[in-house]
């Protein structure tokens, strides 16, 4: 009765990318489905039955293989058909818990809990897990593809571009390094977040009032209970955890989302018609448009920052679950609920992210050709304006900037390349010359006029940087 | 292979809430789920053929059925298998749909057609159906709820709040009134831009390149299409649709999610503990809290405004799609998708909301006691400090405010209500009263103390209010 | 005192903005300033005694004029002086109107109006006069150069693009005419929008109360001093007017900056170095870069779309200003005040892009480059791939697609265009042939070679959408 | 000129709140205004020269005297009137500055450098300051007055409540803990990541290329650079820092934000007519409502709350700067600039909590008078639910929880208080006394029943906490 046709589902995680992305589906769904939350839950009703055996002296080997087995026995299914009569998904949780618990054991199962005590925890637990098992991985190995990209590319030569236009060279691998070092610094960030959720025992509105009449140190039940699910209690409780802990979480995980967007719309450019410098790999059948039989979509990408546009705004339903009324209201609960289509639709991006960058192809020649300004618009060799204005200024010309914007103005207006047209201006170009053998920029001046036409001499630290970069980053994955 | 238990699902809609709420989730899911999507565009791909064949006279009845039999014969799975080939899900759909196609009909399947001449069009046939079929029955059945609400409560003193306050009187039907005249304007716009939604035949880059070069009109064959589907065609298109027919529906949507949100608000506080006017309904075997035995919670309507949070900011997605480059960048292809989750998260809502209504329960002694002041803090009576100020204002005194304001400040400092301080400044009652009996309000000046001690007498217009917006909008939802 | 110099202001509205645009700054502060504010709440309380004073027959010309002076001789600066005392500001602006009016008057000032009274309906009076008076003249102009810069570009032809990739041909008029649709139904939205805003006169909670003591009709007093001010009253109405009136116009103002965002990203990327089709007016002493001399940023349209990323997501704030619990708390009110910079911010950006499309440059030489593939990566003549599949489809062929696609893979392969290398598919070209005799398309069966070197040719219905779409929003402007 | 009149400006930051929350607001401007950024652009610009002159070892003190005079002499006037011409804000920026600088140093100006390393690195610097010398002294005294509150009210019984609805009982120093622990460890991360902002000296697309030329160790001149503003370098630029730096800072803002907002909610509900237990001071004068006299509203609370609903939703602008195309584009420039709004208003935010909170009246009367349910609807002394369902099963009584239950539903059918119809059961109450003894609550079974009738007896640990957690950020906000 509960199997259901995936294409009966709503959400396109659940059918569509649950098939193009199964293995992130699958992951994901071990963790953040309705089955892994019960399952969760019931993990930590165990593990509180433990902690009171444990505060007792009763929690011996045996005690807790038949605590442990009673809450495995325990079906999705059977907790769903008693929530029918309670309307209360927790004490229907219990009550089905208690059917398998051994007699000496009932009486401690969900004793001076609440709901929330539990629920919280198990989101915790869950959050933590999904991020050790299947976020932070599909992170890192993203992360370890960036890595090698900025590597393998460290030297190349491409247009570095600020507003669409081409402004002064650097290298593919340098553009590439700027992902491994935002993605690589929010790695360890969802590291460090992750691994510092919190749970609670505190009772029903955080004052261990309950626990209080029971145990002399509730706290350390709180601790006991908690240490049985590898975590530790929120500083302060009401009904609920403080909601910071995760919500700092799941900003980190919309920051890295917005990095690979910010990626994800590079590389959409990049494979324009007439830019071209990299492509998404196609296969031999793949069709790329349903009418014009020519196209070959950078669609990968583009479905990256799809679903960016779709899931980032969420953050504001996070900041807004922040608020909760005196010792908690209940309308963060389902919003809540959410959380796991949020994870999953990041996963699912960084998954995708990582395929494009395995897969792609790098045009040289293109990269060449745009650097040298061929096919564009605007002056040719325009992105060696600058070195010559910086020269200029070096030797002592104070007026430099106009100077060589006047070059640029000429050049333009009669056609020339920048090259051309600086070498047209020979008291310009001499002092300029003059200032790179003193710099040992070159070693004789007729070099200078070469050193203009070669738009890759001028990319200052770029490789550099790439490898610097690529190379720490790797060892911080693999540490 | 494609069953699953809808617990390994990710997203709540299709797991808990699918169980919740089976009704809602069934209706929507056959117009927005994964296959009504394929049937859809199997639909608009018939319709295609069909409109070819109208064009050039060919379409018979007998070639209809033809054309008909073969989409439906299509399968959601089919066109699976073969996107695994062509990765590009339209193409898919064509080769699957060709198949089972007459070979006389082969060569019009989607000709002239790009990809999102077919999805647009499925995607506004399905919106404008599940408005037609879900969102607006079950608005209506809201609406009529509160209408009923509303006049049965028309006449029932409660207090009015500002600011948490005690203000003046109203009755409760006139509080559930703000509702339906609300959301009763909401339904009347969604039903407009809903049957508003277009679709387009119009090509790859909207310019009709293709349909030109083959039919003399090809604004009527779009127009032809589109009829056969109940739509119009979009006045400009790209590669898209223009998005604001879109837009303004869903931006529509989430107003009338604001009106129920702002609607649970209320009703949530009006269960609080100290104010208890309205509760929701509660079973037998129910329970309030795993811990606190006592507990009825507002469960419901936290819910609802948990909903809203979940769902309300994903407007800022629906904004983000209406950027498209140029002629499309495909940005908005999978966040468009999650539109299918936003409509069914809105109709669950909706759907709860409704039980919540029917099943309220209206305690008429907390209303009293609460209006005259009971168990308040505050002065009691308070809320007849108005028309204190207004009939001795009308009586020509300008310093009324402050007079009436100082009435107050002496009845807290010696615990004294409203009425008896003010029956202590006899130079003031008497003017009022004088203003009263001149006024009609009473017929003996004598009676006018009894007045201050009976908010209920000041409550304006407030049933009238009630019954004249319940009328109105009972009509417009049975037309 | 009140005297400060910008450059000290917070807001880039109030400082940098104010200058950079200036008319656009002081239209706006004309209706949003606060003394704008301060002075329609005056405006409103003069319209209330005048209103009293009518239902009382007493309403001469000359007690108007008395009462219209006394609202006017009120300062800013003594409703702010008075404040401190009554921390009220409505009550303050009540205290310093009755010091100036004629004491004949005085008890009718604010008399059975709550704050909100004149405060919703001061604001629907602005906001419908700033919409008249600055946001729909600044649109309109805006829209009239978009209609002169479709039809001047009606017939240039240009790539159409999807995915950033060349798709098949469009012109650029066409290409404008998407924003002249899309913006032009806005601005009829935002006028009929703008023009159905609601003030209130129902008192404290919106039963009336107060006025149903001294008045028989308190609807028709609304009326007449809502008349007054050109407004109609709300439907219902608690404290506040019903806020849908005022959203739906937000949101749609929120959508006519959608669209110009959009129309800014396109014009961003289509001044791209490499594309060049575009570029926004450049002086002659205007300075591109502070360091690369030869630099020509696009960067109005980058400032249009920074706007609307500043700005969009407000709309969650008018969203959450929906839910205001009973019959009003105030948490509306300092958001609600915010609404001034959105109005102001949108202008701006509207101005702004008018000057863009005022100045642009169109390179009809760099339009006929891209076209032709020049410069371009892939396949040269590529664009004419789809005319290629579908006269091969119509003529009977139902691999029409995947034939053609395979074309485009030989030339790839083999650096041919694609008409050469359709031309070495004698069968294939033979057969497109025939069909475009067939189809009138050539006269000589020898013209199809030079139809597939021409995309030009393959522009569909774009010089004629391009045009009609212009006409008709150039009238609707007009009127 | 550039002298105006505050109340024309737009902002309601720049008009109505400059007055009202004067201090804040001249504080931020000293940091954020426009005339702040210009001071600190002249100061990263002398900064670079200083860097230049030392890396060539002509830095002597005479030479920073000038060179610092030089920045300090130009006036944003200056900077304004130059831009007119230029149309680019850094390099009329630097043209003035140039003006100033003596003859020998003027080739030093703005050598190397993109507009962006220095408008980057100032706004570092700027925000760096403004959290160091406004936002985190507001927040620290903030978080002082919260710890005295919860200190003072540590024992001071409070109903706990969920859902609204009464629960367990807590002390209202307990509910005020919650707010210290949870913006204490806020203002911790706003301290860090503040401390942590980066600027840059990379060049125009952070590749160090026109450093490269006349430097041999470019990235050792930018740390000079920066050290003279007291900021290290981001790690990897294009021609902007890596936005990351700035948008967690931003994000946890945004955090501390909802922190407030929640506690102004709270603050809010504790002051409706119907709880009363909290008051906002209310001055002599002070008018509540401009019609009814007796109102006093919580509307600083309110306001705080506003203020949030204005602010929150800015994070998705920021999350949105965080894409910026290639080595940039310039869409986030504008946007960007809000970021001094978002600042302002969240500091004024902070301020008028803090204006609150010393000001609140605490009724502990009212207190008690709730938490004995006086008043409420529902069960009285219903609170005592928990601890007779958790000793029942404590003793061994496995449906402990659903005996209680009936109990309670007995309660209220016959309207009776919990105590009293627990004190019918006496089979159960018995069970309880004896538990209750055994674990040491009581030294006599009849005291059993005296436990019961008062709640406050029940409160856990709630004293103890609010003492240790106000006592734990009491020493580390005066660390």
């Amino acid at each position: 009765m509960q199997e259901r046709s995936i294409f009966q589902n709503i959400s396109p995680l659940d059918h569509r990318y649950s098939l193009s992305e199964k293995d992130v589906f699958d992951a994901v769904s071990g963790w953040l489905s309705e089955e892994a939350a019960v399952r969760a839950n019931l993990k930590a009703e165990a593990a509180l039955v433990a902690a009171h055996l444990h505060t007792r002296g009763r929690l011996t080997e045996a005690a807790w293989r038949l605590v442990d087995e009673a809450a495995r026995a325990v079906t999705p299914r059977e907790v769903y058909a008693e929530e029918k009569k309670t309307r209360h998904n927790v004490r229907a949780l219990v009550n089905a818990l208690k059917r398998k618990m051994p007699d000496e054991f009932k009486a401690f199962v969900h004793l001076g809990a609440t709901s929330v005590d539990i629920l919280d925890t198990s989101l915790a637990y869950r959050m933590k897990g999904v991020c050790a098992g299947v976020v932070l991985p599909e992170l890192r190995r993203l992360e370890l593809c960036l890595c090698d990209f900025a590597e393998r590319e460290a030297e190349t030569p491409q247009a570095g571009r600020t507003h669409g236009q081409h402004a002064v060279p650097i290298t593919l691998g340098f553009a590439v390094a700027e992902y491994v070092s935002r993605l690589g610094k929010s790695i360890l960030e969802i590291e460090r977040l992750s691994s510092g959720l919190r749970g609670k025992l505190a009772g029903a509105v955080g004052a261990y009032n309950a626990l209080s009449m029971i145990t002399a140190d509730p706290e350390e039940l709180e601790r006991v209970y908690l240490a049985e699910l590898g975590l530790e209690p929120s500083e302060h409780s009401t009904q609920l955890v403080e909601p910071e802990y995760m919500l700092r979480l799941l900003l980190e995980i919309n920051t890295a989302f917005g990095v690979i967007a910010n990626l994800a719309d590079d590389l959409r450019h990049l494979q324009r018609s007439e830019i071209a410098e990299l492509s998404e790999g196609f296969a031999g059948e793949q069709v790329g448009s349903s009418t014009m039989p020519q196209k070959r979509n950078p669609w990968n990408s583009e479905h990256v920052k799809s679903l960016w546009k779709a899931f980032m705004p969420r953050v504001v339903s996070f900041y807004m679950d922040q608020i909760s009324e005196h010792q908690r209201d209940l309308s963060n609960s389902a919003s809540q609920r959410f959380v796991a289509d949020y994870v999953c639709g990041f996963c699912m991006a960084v998954s995708r992210m990582r395929g494009v960058i395995e897969g792609i192809d790098v045009d040289r020649e293109r990269l060449e050709y745009n650097l040298g300004g061929g096919g564009s618009g605007g002056i040719q060799g325009g992105v060696m304006a600058e070195p010559a204005y910086i020269l200029l200024a070096e030797s002592g010309e104070n007026e430099a900037h106009e100077i060589v914007r006047r070059i640029t103005l000429a050049a333009e207006s009669e056609g020339l390349s920048f090259p051309q047209a600086l070498r047209r201006e020979e008291a310009v170009l001499r002092r300029i010359a003059g200032k790179m053998l003193e710099l040992g920029l070159i070693r004789d001046k007729a070099e200078a006029s070469a050193f203009f036409e070669n738009p890759a001499r001028y990319s200052g630290l770029a490789a550099c940087k790439a490898r610097t970069i690529a190379a720490k980053y790797r060892k911080l994955m693999n540490s």
